[in-house]
């Protein structure tokens, strides 16, 4: 933005005389729900491999909350816009750059952190885990996260990302950010199916995302079960 | 949210000590994007009235932005959420009560206010311009937000609520929060126009809509053209 410059001797009065103190403390924190999809391993080599929507938590080692895991997150310092504060912290608390993020919602409780009136303004990331280089942070079963203890309202924030990430995927191309470079139609249907919580119908899946796909003329090369083309997203 | 419980006598002290003064001071803000649609009488008394797309703002009598017009907003207090500070900042500087509010965006930028650090979560509301009962607020055609001086960066706020409308008003029922309770298709579909920017076909817009709405056997009586069938929005 511009400088901002006053109209009047008066304005400037004003302005120098406005004290910044007068509110009581606040401070506004960023903090990241980042997903991604892993393969876990299934016994029966017939089978295609189950994935799973992961998401990405540190494990906090202060007070409060200390043992707890958290999203990655901090405190917005001065002389940083919020995405500044965002990609610094990704950074620091997960090693993570050039992550794919949009704001989910800011969160305002007013008991929401015992140190104080913390509000926080919460990011949705989604990225190819096999591309990211992860330190100190932890993929962890979405379907795990009920059993955790959490931090602050982070379970709760999680489930907004979630309802976002749901609503999303019908009608945005989102779901790519999470994908690899290369996938077959039924681990992309996979996905989708683990995101909305139900089973989608094949041929139909096929028929709606097919616009967005290009084949890449490769076949899967997996022992145990049929070769399945190769796709990309067809940006 | 529960009352958080210290788990040892370290963690008491930890929070005792912990001073939230060692932040520069921050301040957050709600303001609000209060869409409504007006009729412009038009002169040609065989045409269809034309409608406008218009947002309430407010004319600041006080520095900083001094007689610009401003989103009505204000300050988060303590002890408030943000939708409570958003229910009465807008009670107070407009006099409206239950107003159909999402959250919009949060906006970080640095020098966005000159008084201080201000981080500003941003609303954004539809309503019944026939219901509501405005005071000290004025209703402004969307065209002419670009000829006014707007205070802080509320016409960047502007713009961004008027991409988001844009982007869900296909795939959501958000409009009927602006429509009054009974309207004709092409009064819809004239509003769906102003926001999209571009004509629609009207068969092809009876098609899409139809499903959303209930015909209210009633006519509009209006002299000068045929009456026209009156319909309502079907919850």
């Amino acid at each position: 933005m511009e400088k901002y410059k006053p109209c009047c001797k008066e304005e400037q009065d004003f302005l120098r005389e406005y004290n910044p103190s007068q509110f009581s403390p606040i401070a506004v924190t960023v903090d990241a729900v980042i997903f991604g999809i892993e393969k876990d391993n299934v016994d029966n080599y017939r089978k295609l491999d189950e994935q799973s929507i992961k998401v990405l938590l540190v494990k906090r080692d202060d007070y409060p909350y200390k043992d707890c895991y958290s999203l990655p997150g901090g405190f917005v310092l001065e002389g940083e816009t919020l995405e500044d504060s965002l990609r610094r912290t990704l950074k620091s608390k997960t090693g993570l750059t050039n992550v794919y993020s949009e704001q989910l919602y800011t969160f305002g409780e007013v008991d929401r952190d015992p140190r104080m009136r913390v509000i926080s303004c919460a990011y949705i990331s989604l990225l190819d885990t096999q591309k990211a280089k992860i330190k100190n942070a932890i993929w962890m079963n979405l379907d795990c996260i009920k059993e955790l203890r959490m931090a602050f309202d982070h379970g709760n924030i999680i489930e907004e990302a979630i309802k976002r990430l749901r609503g999303k995927i019908n009608y945005t191309d989102i779901v790519f950010h999470m994908m690899p470079e290369e996938f077959t139609i039924s681990e992309l249907q996979q996905v989708y199916e683990k995101i909305l919580g139900e089973k989608l119908l094949a041929p139909a899946f096929r028929r709606t995302i097919s616009d967005k796909l290009e084949d890449t003329g490769k076949m899967t090369g997996n022992a145990g079960h049929r070769p399945s083309r190769l796709f990309r997203y067809k940006k």
